[in-house]
């Protein structure tokens, strides 16, 4: 790695789940150096680990990895009255309306790179996704100009597009993608603590709905496999439907996935469209990439979130049961499981920021 | 009620999971007084507590109601060496193999109201749903007739099939219904006890494959909406694609379900078909049927498991977050919720007994 | 019934958890109407549906039986408003900080009932269950007396200590208890909603903490078994030592409890203790008193939570494994099992209002 | 490491859920080389990986950590028939009574380190826990010499008793232990598949019973702790009480132990004695051995399952909460979690056969 991939970071949001899972994942990272953590002005001034701690001293630390030594005594600042010099890149963990406000006053100076939906309907901003569109991250150029900033906001997508569009993108490449209805039963973790959702509400239950979820799905997977023209991403001409549901697992989104390909496609086609998927991207040994983004199992009980989310900590996506679904066009079904936590947000985050960096945008 | 409806019954397979759910369904029965219970070798000789005890003296009683007292201390019978005398219909609840052998053998001399998959797809055997397709039960006569047997088998579909064609019933008849893509999230009780689902392989996960469930469920549901033309039942005109799940809940089936339509409704008219179906068939009370077959919701967060898979002792299916598909032609999407151990079982052969009786066919 | 056990009742803290427990118990009460309901200003002025619904619309109900009708129109009043002016006695559900606040108030002129644990350790203020410490009511005529209220405050114990000192009881009347050390598996239930046990922590999970619960526990015991000297509940010389765990059920507290007898008997005779106990209180046979307070079994996997927790609608503790402790002198164990929302909570306090009745203080 | 610490091992019992976890701890082991895998002769012949799958392909992995490759492919053994030319050592994970016939064939030719509970209470057997009881091992010796083995049988305990003895032994060593009530809440994986826990057992559910469990608690704890004296393991003259629970946990045992002393110790000498317990077997710096045998929480929420199972890959014992118990002479109370699948069992065994190699003994 030359000297020049270095950079210092900061992350705003850093006592959250997802800030935690930011954290886990920046922990000796060899090109981004967290230098600065930030949060609301209740955390201001505090050291991290009391920031993340109960007023009777127990730590809420919520990731199945340990707190990174380096961090635990660094003292939060305020997200409001960041200052960046010396920050050459920000992440944001933070919910879409402190989103709105405060990552615009950072991408006037530096590259944000954010978790949060604040930005990701705005023409001249990508939703980014490792290995699926990196060729998007082009209009930062226009996104910059436009809004006469320095640096630029790359939001990645909610949690449960990024499975369904890595699934579906060596589709869409291979014989095109017209239609999909997709059936999610969504881990407890993507729903984060406040207000999380209660033991007592989710055990020995199904909770059919999770508040704007399915639009998030539908409108975000044309946008991130649409295709760049110019200083336009051009939606892919798809119609999806989702149904979202909240089931009891911590970590891991299952998708069932009836999909309508553009042209005819055999099971094995198919299969080896997802298998192969992504190994030029794969090929370029970015520090927080998978050695695939797919792995396609036979097991027909598979993937299962307890089973399958860790694969490659995380970062790749596991999809089964590949078979014809009769109703569709040209239609072919399947189950994905994505770790949510992990692809689906901080460490897809930071993967996407890497790609930035190799990509001379950041 | 006139004395004429009073019946006596045997049940055989009394000492499984959906055995005891007979149990409960027939405690008390204003019509069937249940005389005999049977079971395999192993139990029979046996009081019915004692064949459902392990070794060390624990009762395995899986229903959330008491074991009723009155067949605690029967005596099991052999269900291969059933002496029929005196009884005027059998209730089995045994896997395929075994009614595909036991069966015939009831069947020559007294209906059979089965929740065995042995003889549902067999061309002069109707599948069963109280309020969805009672006039299918005309071709019992044929059966009797072809097969020289004095009575009859009657099975009830697979529980998840239950769910899936009470929802559809009312859209075929006011609609029509074209396609349907279904993923279930099904109940753990649906995969009974031998061998079940360990706890350590469904905790903090979801299995999305249930051997043989996705068949049944395509299969069963054109046959159940079928039209009788003369002798013959002739399935709908219907595509069902279905993803099946197991996931961490003890009773409930849940179904995210996409529908094309024959001709366009409105959402307010498609709940309007769901709100009143069954009420003819309701109207006749029978004593194990509930007020209505369907209940809508408007909450957007239900039906859930558990809180509405106890509506009118389980054999109401809920239905909510009707909505607009966007890929289907004339499209509908929404979630239901059928108890799959009550209407789904055995109170559901029960009913179902219960209008082959009122028809004066059994 | 003679008439004069009518009484017009109020509920406070009528939106909570707690509180819908309170309505269900009180539905089509022989002696009880509820004809106000009050909570917070927050829901002053609302439909009782409307008070417990999301701004989204979706009712917020927690009790497995349904909302009874006759409370879901009923208009919620201001509970620091509440005009008294026809009301005979006044449940109370909220937290301990305004139980302190309003109770004195209702107090001044009704009899309150109260789930809270503002008043449990004053001197003057019984703590009560019903069937093991009755005669305790006595000293609310000095609570009168030195207040200067026309009504009083009884609270019920801690849903924990309800359960423990329930199978003490009959222990301690018989043979004299000197020590405990007690371990609980609580349900989530008795956490409440605010802020409750949060799925994700308590999945896959125990959480050996609860805070306070341990002392009150302890404390609460001793004074529930003291007896009643004049004017004075003098605590039983009791030593408890409580361990106190949350795990993954939704309602139902398990207590492993080991105990010192003051002197021995052996486990036949302590199961008939156990039994035989509360045979003259049962026959009382007051509204919600269930046929018997106690159920012993001899099933060696028993009693569970769910298998449980229901009997006589949660108003019976279940007590099994009784065996010798080897650690304790004249020690012996067992499990039980208490149903925290039933008689734990809410039901049990309607009961408690129903002895009050029959003594003739309320 | 010098040369003469490698050997050939070869291990029984390959295919059930403890034979799983002895790949994981044996993958890449520096000084044990996995040669043979037997198991039972329906998998005998059979490729590993077919070996543990169902007819329908699905492979039956039970560990968190993904198969080893190196043993995928190898050729299970028929166990009754193992041929120990070329092996050094042999691992059983076999039921007691499988081990109760082979492990004596297997020991007449070289050491046997088992989990099966066959020979832990025959006198001349130790059961040993890593750093605990080491010096235990000399009795193999007189093993050798009464029984004409050339090698021997080494149990670990059962995998509650490992970590409540763990526990213990810095009690027993600094303060003396003479009483202990103990309530555990075990995990499922402890129970093994077949049968195993149904997940519609144990959700929503504790089951307070666990055949023979406590017994096992009670009688290993005192030979654990006790002295060797000559050719004699003297028990630790000390009263052991146990509750064992089952309740929804995949992996971890919780226990909570009230603990009577021989002399009083103050609670900071108490966790003083935990935190530094073991430091010279530690030193020793066995392969599987962790850094510290005992970590030390004063968050009063831990220590949880989930949280600290799987510190230092679940080879130390989480102990919290430490406090007086007012119950017992000089007594203490605390929280204790042990992970039953890592210490408790297969790499708890690859420790112990680290320990006998390193005395020489193996």
């Amino acid at each position: 790695m030359s000297e020049d991939r270095r950079r210092r970071v900061a992350l705003v949001g850093a006592t959250g789940v997802a800030g935690q899972q930011f954290l886990v994942s920046l922990a000796d990272h060899p090109w981004f150096e967290l230098t600065t953590l930030a949060a609301s002005p209740r955390s201001a001034g505090k050291r991290y680990t009391d920031a993340i701690s109960t007023p009777g001293g127990s730590i809420q630390w919520g990731c199945e990895e340990a707190l990174p030594e380096q961090f635990a005594g660094m003292t939060v600042q305020d997200a409001a009255k960041l200052d960046l010099d010396g920050i050459d890149m920000v992440f944001t963990a933070v919910e879409s309306d402190a989103a709105k406000e405060l990552e615009p006053r950072f991408a006037a100076h530096v590259p944000v790179v954010s978790t949060a939906s604040a930005f990701r309907y705005e023409s001249d901003v990508p939703i980014m996704i490792p290995g699926v569109n990196i060729e998007h991250s082009a209009i930062v150029k226009r996104q910059q100009r436009d809004r006469g900033w320095k640096g630029f906001v790359v939001p990645i997508p909610n949690c449960t597009t990024t499975g369904l569009a890595m699934a579906l993108a060596p589709l869409a490449r291979r014989f095109g993608v017209k239609q999909v209805i997709a059936t999610s039963l969504q881990a407890l973790s993507g729903a984060g603590r406040s207000p999380g959702v209660l033991g007592t509400d989710i055990l020995d239950n199904v909770i059919p709905y999770i508040p704007k979820e399915e639009e998030k799905v539908q409108d975000e997977t044309a946008k991130i496999l649409g295709r760049l023209e110019g200083d336009e991403i051009v939606p892919l001409d798809i119609v999806v439907s989702a149904h979202c549901n909240r089931v009891q697992v911590r970590d891991g989104h299952t998708v069932c996935a009836s999909v309508a390909l553009g042209e005819a496609g055999s099971l094995d086609e198919v299969k080896e469209a997802f298998g192969s998927f992504g190994a030029d991207f794969c090929d370029l040994a970015l520090p927080s990439a998978p050695p695939a983004l797919i792995s396609v199992t036979e097991d027909p009980f598979r993937p299962q979130p307890k089973a399958d989310r860790q694969l490659n900590d995380g970062m790749t996506t596991s999809i089964g049961r590949v078979r014809e679904d009769t109703v569709l066009p040209n239609g072919i079904k399947f189950v994905l499981l994505s770790h949510n936590t992990k692809m689906g947000a901080a460490k897809g985050a930071v993967l996407t920021a890497e790609i930035l960096v190799h990509q001379g945008l950041a």
